[in-house]
C-alpha cells in the first residue's frame, strides 16, 4: 500500500482525497465533549466525527509513517481516556440499550469498532504508559461496558449484538485478550446461545437475506464484515468465510443483488436513497472481493466509487484500474427468508439489463420490528425508474424538526400499514390486525418458483394474515420476444367462509393518462376514504363503479406516464354477471397529516365485495413521450381483452392484444417440483392446449381458435 | 465533409448513426397517405416522419453519392406530386391558418422547408421531366399554397409567418425564382410591411429575446437560422448575419443562455422538459459556430450531443474532437423585451457555476397569445434543481387521450393565471384581468439593472396589472463570501387607495420541514382555496393566522427540502403593530381537475388585507440532507431577524444571523443611472450608512450598532 500511493491510479486518488481530507482536520483542535444530545444533535454528532477522524487519520499514519497523524490520534484518545471513566448512562438514553458517550450502546459500539482500528493502527507509535492510560481509561472501559455491563445487548442475536460482538471481539485481538474473542465469538457464557457465530446462524437465511430487508441487511453488514475480516487475519484457521457454505459472502452479494439502478429496494422500514454506495457495502465488497477476486464485483465498486485505503482496497483499486470489471449477475434469484430458509422467500424477477424491468414479490416473513404488514406485495421497476412503488420508511433521517430525525409517528399510522402496499386488504384492516407479534409468527408459503428464459413465475399464499380469509398470489413476468413486449400477469386469489371487502391497490409513480371508465372526481371538497389502519391517510380523489358495461371489454384499464418517458397500462379482469360490488378508487396521500410529514403519491384501488375473488391484472409498459424531441408514440394499452380460467390446478390467462394476437399463459399449480417431461393439457373452449413443465407462454395462437 | 465519413471522429459517428437509420427506412415501403389526422394521430405523424426522412436521406445522398438514397427520395416526392395537386383543405383544420398535408399551415410550411432541402440534395440524380413532375405536382403548388394562397400568414410577423418565408424564399433559390425570395423578405406585395426582415425587426428584442419566452423562441429560431444560412449561401452580399447588430446570432446565443442545467427556463406557455438538445437550438448552434467559430458555442453543442451532417456540423464536429470547448458564458444579464427594446425585460441573475444559483425575474411583456399573467414573478434554481418553480404549460405534448395533445383546459384555467406564479394576485383575480387583449398593451417599467461582483440587483413596476393597485419588486441575489452564503433578498411594495387582499404565493419544490409558526391544517376534509381564476384548483391544506406574537422574531419562516439534497429557508417579514391582517396558506393543487391533468404542487401563499403592504423576504439555501451517507448538516434557517428602511428613494434590508453577525443591504432606487462615485447615506437608528452606488452590501457590521 506504502507503495501504491506513490503510483498513480485509483488507490492514490483515494489516498490523495483522504490525506487532504485529514489535513484540514489536524488543524482543528480536538474536542471530546462532554454527551448531551440525543441522534443528529452536536455532541452525538461530534464523537461519531471523532472515530470517524481518528480511523482515517489512523489509517493516513498507516500509509505515511507521518508521527503527526499518530500524535493526532493518540491525543484524541487521551482526551477519551480522561473523560469515559467519570461519564454516566447517556442523559438522552431512550430505551433499555443506552450507551455513555451516546444515548444508544449500539452507537457506542460503532465507536469502538472504528476506535480498536485506528489504535491498532498508531499502536507502534504509542510509548507503554500510553497505551495503558489509553487502554485502562477509554478502550477496556468501553469493551466492558458493552459486554459485561450490557449482557441483554451483547448475547442477542440482532444486529445491535453483532456491533457490540464485533467491537469486543476486535479489541479482544488488538489488546491479546483470547477470552474477549471467545465471548464474543460464543456468548459472555461461552455457551453458544449468542455471540457471532450463532448471529451468523441465524440473522442470514441460507440465500444470505437478511429478515429486516435489504435497507437494515446494509447495516447489518458492517460488523460481520469487520470483525469476520479481523478473525481472517488474526486465526486464519477458523475459516470464517467459509463457515456455514460461506454465508458472509452470500450476504454481500445478495445485498448488492437487492438493488435496481443503484438504490437498495424499500422494503419494510427503508429510507428510499439509500443505495449500493453505502459504506457499509464498499466494506463489504471489498473485503470479499480480497477474498475470492470476483471480477463482477468490481463492477459494483465502480459503481460504489469509493476506495478503501485498505488492502482490499488496493486490490479493488488495481482491479479497476485494470478494467477487470465483468457486468455483476442482476438475475431473477428467489430469497429464502428465515434461518432454515423455510420461512416464506423474497423473489426478484429480472428481465435483461439492470435498469430493464425488475419485479420484487415479497412472500417474506414479517422483518421484527421493521417489517411491514405486506404480505404478497409487489413492485415494480422499468428504465432506471420506480412504476408500481412501496413507499418505504416514513422518516428523514437526522432531521430534528421532522419528530427528531426518527421514526415519524406516520411510518406507523401509514408507512408500515398494509393499504400503503400493493397487496390485499380486507375491510380496511391491515394483516394480522397490524400486530408485530402476531405477524412473526407466521409467513408465507411458497408454491413454486420458476425461471425460464422469457418466462419468471412465483406462486405463494397466506392463510393467517386475516382470520377468515387465505389469499393466494402468483406473478409472471413475461418477455414476449414476437412483440418486442413485457408484461406483468398477476393473479391473486381471495377465498373466505363469508363475504368482504376487498381492496387492492396499485401505487403508482408518474401522471395518470386516463382510464377506459368513466371516473366520479371529486371537484371541490375532498374527504378521506377511511379512518384507521392507513386509509386515514388517503384522500379519495374519484371513484368508478365498475358496472357489466363499464369499462368496456370486461377490462378496466389505468394508464399512466412515468417520468421515464414510459406509459404504464395497468389492465384489471372485471368480473362481469357476478352482481359483485366492483369499484376503483383513486387516491392521494396526505390525509391526516397536520406535520406535511408524508409524500403526496397516488394510488388506484380496486374494490370488491365478495367472499371469494380472483383478481386477474396485466401491467404493460408501453410507448414513449418525449417532449424534447417532440414525438409520442404507443401511447395506448395493446392489450384488448383478457379471461382467465381455472381447471382443478392448471390455469391460463389469454391475452388478446388489439392487433389480434393472443397468447395463453398457462400455469400448472401442482405443489411438488415439476420438470420439462411433464405435459399438462388444459382445455379452453373446447381446445386442448398442452404445455410443459411448471407454465409456459403458448402463442401466438391460431387466431379465432376461441374468444 | 465526404472525407470527414472516412475518418474517425465525431462525424463519422454521427454519419454512421443516420446511415444505419436511413437504411432502416429504405427498407419500409413509401406511404403517402391521404390527410386525414390532426396533430398526434397517424397521417399528421407519417406525413412529419416523411419530410424528416427525405431530409435523412437525401443528406445521405449528398455524402455517399450512393443513387439508391436518391432514388428513395424521388419515389417519395413523385408520390407526393401524384397526390398534392388533389388535395382540399385538411378536414381536421381548426384555424383560420389550415393546411392540406396537415391541419395547420404552419406544418405544411415545416414540410416544405425539409422537402426543399432533400430535393436540392438529390436535384443531380433526377432527369428533367422527374424534376418537372416533381416541381409542378408538389413543391410550386405547395410554395403558392403558403404565399400566394394564405397572404395573411405568409405577410404576417409571427412565427407561422417565419416558416412560411423561409419555407418559400428557400424554394425560390432552388427553382431559381428570384421573385419568390424578395417575397419572402419583403412581403407578397414587396411593400416591406411583412416579410423575413421585417420579421427580424420584430420578433426579436435588441438583445434577441423572443417575446413569447425561450420555448417558443428556440422553436421560432428553425425558420430563422435555416433560411438566413441559405440567403447567407445564396446571396452573401446581402449579410444577412450581420443584419441587425447581428439579430440572429444573437438570438442563438440567448436561447442557450436562457437555460438552467441543460432545460429551458419555462416561462410562459412553455413544456418543462424541453432543453437545450432541442434540434432547432441544435441547428442554431451549429450555424453559428460555422460562422464565427465561438468555442464557447461548442460547451452547448458538447451538450447537445448531436452533430449534424452539414458543413457546419462538420465544424462542430472538428472542433469537438479537437477539444476546443471553452465554458459557454452563463452570466447574469438583462434582455430587454420588445422590438426597440423598451418594452420590460427578462433578468437572469446567476451564481458562478451553471448549476449555481440562478433568479429569474421575469419583468417582460405579456408575450402574445402563450404570454402568462404574471408580472414580476420570479423562479429559483439551484444545485441543478427547480427550487421556486413556474408550472409552465399544462399540455402533454401529442398524447391523444390529453385533449388530443394541445393545451389542456387547464391551460387556460390554472397555468395562465397569476396565482400559478410567484408574484403578486390582488383580491383572487388576475392581471390584466386575464385578458390577452389588454395585457398586451402593457408592459412593466424597469427602474434599474446592477450587477457586481457578489450582488446582482433589478427593479421593476407596473402599475397597470390592475385598476388602482401598482406594485414594485425589487430584487437582490447576494453571495456573502464571508460566510459562504447566498441569499435572495425580495421587496415588493403594492400600493392603492384602497384595502384588497394581497396574495404572493411562493410554489416550492420540494417537502416541507418545518415553519417558525403554528399552521392549523386541514386533517379529514380539503376545500378549494377560491372558485375562480385558478384559485379553484388550490386545495387549501392548512392556514396559520400571523398575530403580533406570532411567529417569533417577527419573520414567517418555511423550510423545505428539495430532491437536491439542500434546504431552503424563505424568510417573510411579518408586519407588527399594523393591524393588518396575516396569514400564511398551504395549498396544493389539483381541485377541480376531473381528469387528473394537473401535476400535485405545493405553494404557500402569504395573505395581507391592506392598501398599501410590503412584502420583505429573504430566501435562503442551507445545509445538506444526505440519507446515503447518513448525515444532516445545516437543517435549519441561519436567518434570526429582518428589518426593512425606507428613506425617499433609499431603502435598506437590515439582516442579522443566528451567530450575531449583521449585514445591511442598503439600495438607491434613484431613477437615473449610478455609478460607483454616487454616494449615499442612510440613517439607521442615528447611525449613517454611507454606501455607493446603486446598492452596497455593509458588512458584517460592529454588532450592537442597532437592532
Amino acid at each position: 500500500m506504502q507503495k501504491a500511493i506513490t503510483e498513480q491510479g485509483a488507490f492514490q486518488d483515494a489516498f490523495k482525497a483522504k490525506l487532504n481530507q485529514v489535513d484540514i482536520g489536524l488543524n482543528q483542535s480536538i474536542e471530546v465533549p462532554l454527551p448531551q444530545d440525543g441522534g443528529g444533535g452536536y455532541t452525538h454528532e461530534k464523537h461519531k466525527r471523532n472515530y470517524q477522524q481518528m480511523y482515517d487519520t489512523g489509517i493516513i499514519y498507516q500509509l505515511t509513517g507521518d508521527k503527526k497523524y499518530a500524535e493526532y490520534v493518540k491525543n484524541m484518545l487521551l482526551q477519551y481516556a480522561a473523560l469515559y471513566p467519570e461519564l454516566p448512562v447517556h442523559p438522552k438514553r431512550k430505551n433499555s440499550n443506552a450507551g455513555k458517550l451516546f444515548w444508544q450502546g449500539l452507537n457506542e459500539a460503532v465507536w469502538l469498532v472504528h476506535t480498536i482500528q485506528a489504535y491498532d493502527f498508531i499502536y507502534p507509535a504509542l510509548t507503554q504508559t500510553e497505551r495503558n492510560t489509553i487502554e485502562s481509561g477509554a478502550i477496556i472501559p468501553v469493551a466492558l461496558f458493552l459486554s459485561e455491563q450490557s449482557p441483554h445487548t451483547f448475547n442477542k442475536v440482532h444486529n445491535h449484538g453483532t456491533w457490540a460482538t464485533a467491537a469486543v471481539g476486535m479489541t479482544g485481538y488488538v489488546l491479546n485478550k483470547p477470552l474477549w474473542v471467545e465471548r464474543a465469538l460464543y456468548d459472555l457464557d461461552l455457551a453458544k446461545k449468542g455471540g457471532f457465530m450463532r448471529q451468523l446462524d441465524e440473522l442470514f437465511s441460507p440465500d444470505g437475506y437478511y429478515n429486516e430487508g435489504p435497507y437494515y441487511q446494509r447495516y447489518a453488514l458492517m460488523p460481520f464484515v469487520t470483525f469476520a475480516k479481523a478473525i481472517e487475519q488474526n486465526e486464519p484457521q477458523r475459516k470464517i468465510f467459509e463457515y456455514r457454505d460461506g454465508i458472509i459472502l452470500k450476504a454481500i452479494n445478495t445485498t448488492a443483488a437487492l438493488s435496481y439502478n443503484k438504490l437498495l429496494f424499500p422494503l419494510n422500514d427503508a429510507i428510499k436513497s439509500k443505495g449500493i454506495d453505502t459504506i457499509e457495502l464498499v466494506n463489504g465488497v471489498a473485503i470479499a472481493y480480497g477474498l475470492n477476486a470476483d471480477p463482477t464485483l468490481l463492477d459494483i465498486a465502480k459503481q460504489q466509487n469509493t476506495i478503501l485505503l485498505t488492502g482490499d482496497g488496493l486490490k479493488v483499486a488495481q482491479g479497476l484500474d485494470q478494467q477487470l470489471q465483468q457486468p455483476f449477475a442482476f438475475n431473477s434469484e428467489l430469497y429464502r427468508d428465515g434461518k432454515q430458509g423455510a420461512e416464506g422467500a423474497l423473489v426478484v424477477m429480472r428481465n435483461g439489463k439492470p435498469t430493464d424491468q425488475a419485479l420484487v414479490y415479497k412472500a417474506t416473513a414479517q422483518g421484527l420490528g421493521h417489517g411491514h404488514f405486506d404480505k404478497l406485495t409487489w413492485q415494480f421497476y422499468d428504465q432506471g425508474n420506480e412504476i408500481v412503488s412501496d413507499y418505504g420508511a416514513a422518516r428523514f433521517l437526522n432531521i430534528e424538526a421532522k419528530s427528531g430525525g426518527g421514526y415519524l409517528p406516520e411510518n406507523t399510522s401509514w408507512a408500515k400499514q398494509t393499504i400503503a402496499h400493493n397487496t390485499l386488504v380486507v375491510d380496511e384492516t391491515s394483516h394480522f390486525n397490524g400486530k408485530v407479534k402476531q405477524a412473526n409468527k407466521h409467513h408465507p408459503t411458497i408454491h413454486f418458483y420458476d425461471q425460464q428464459q422469457n418466462l419468471t413465475l412465483a406462486s405463494a399464499s397466506i392463510d393467517s394474515a386475516y382470520d377468515d380469509v387465505a389469499f393466494k398470489r402468483t406473478f409472471a413476468l413475461v418477455n414476449i420476444p414476437q412483440r418486442e413486449a413485457v408484461i406483468v400477469v398477476d393473479i391473486l386469489s381471495a377465498t373466505s367462509s363469508q363475504s368482504h371487502q376487498y381492496d387492492l391497490p396499485v401505487h403508482y409513480q408518474g401522471q395518470l393518462i386516463d382510464t377506459n371508465f368513466d371516473r366520479e372526481a371529486s371537484l371541490t371538497q375532498l374527504s378521506t376514504l377511511g379512518s384507521d389502519n392507513g386509509y386515514q391517510h388517503l384522500w379519495l380523489l374519484a371513484t368508478a363503479n365498475l358496472s357489466q358495461d363499464q369499462p368496456r371489454d370486461s377490462l378496466a384499464r389505468v394508464t399512466w406516464l412515468n417520468d421515464n418517458g414510459r406509459f404504464y397500462s395497468h389492465s384489471t379482469l372485471v368480473s362481469t354477471n357476478t352482481g359483485k360490488h366492483q369499484q376503483m378508487l383513486f387516491t392521494q396521500l396526505g390525509a391526516n397529516d397536520p406535520n406535511m410529514n408524508l409524500r403526496q403519491q397516488t394510488a388506484f384501488i380496486y374494490r370488491v365485495e365478495a367472499s371469494d375473488h380472483t383478481f386477474v391484472s396485466v401491467l404493460e409498459p408501453h410507448g414513449e413521450y418525449n417532449p424534447a424531441k417532440e414525438f409520442t408514440i404507443g401511447a395506448t394499452s395493446n392489450i384488448a381483452a383478457l379471461t382467465h380460467h381455472q381447471q382443478a390446478e392448471l390455469s391460463a390467462v389469454h391475452i388478446r392484444f388489439k392487433d389480434g394476437e393472443q397468447y395463453l399463459l398457462a400455469i400448472n399449480h401442482h405443489e411438488q417440483a415439476l420438470t420439462e417431461q411433464n405435459q399438462s393439457v388444459i382445455n379452453i373452449n373446447g381446445v386442448q392446449y398442452p404445455f410443459n413443465g411448471r407454465a409456459q407462454l403458448l402463442g401466438p395462437l391460431n387466431t379465432g381458435s376461441f374468444n
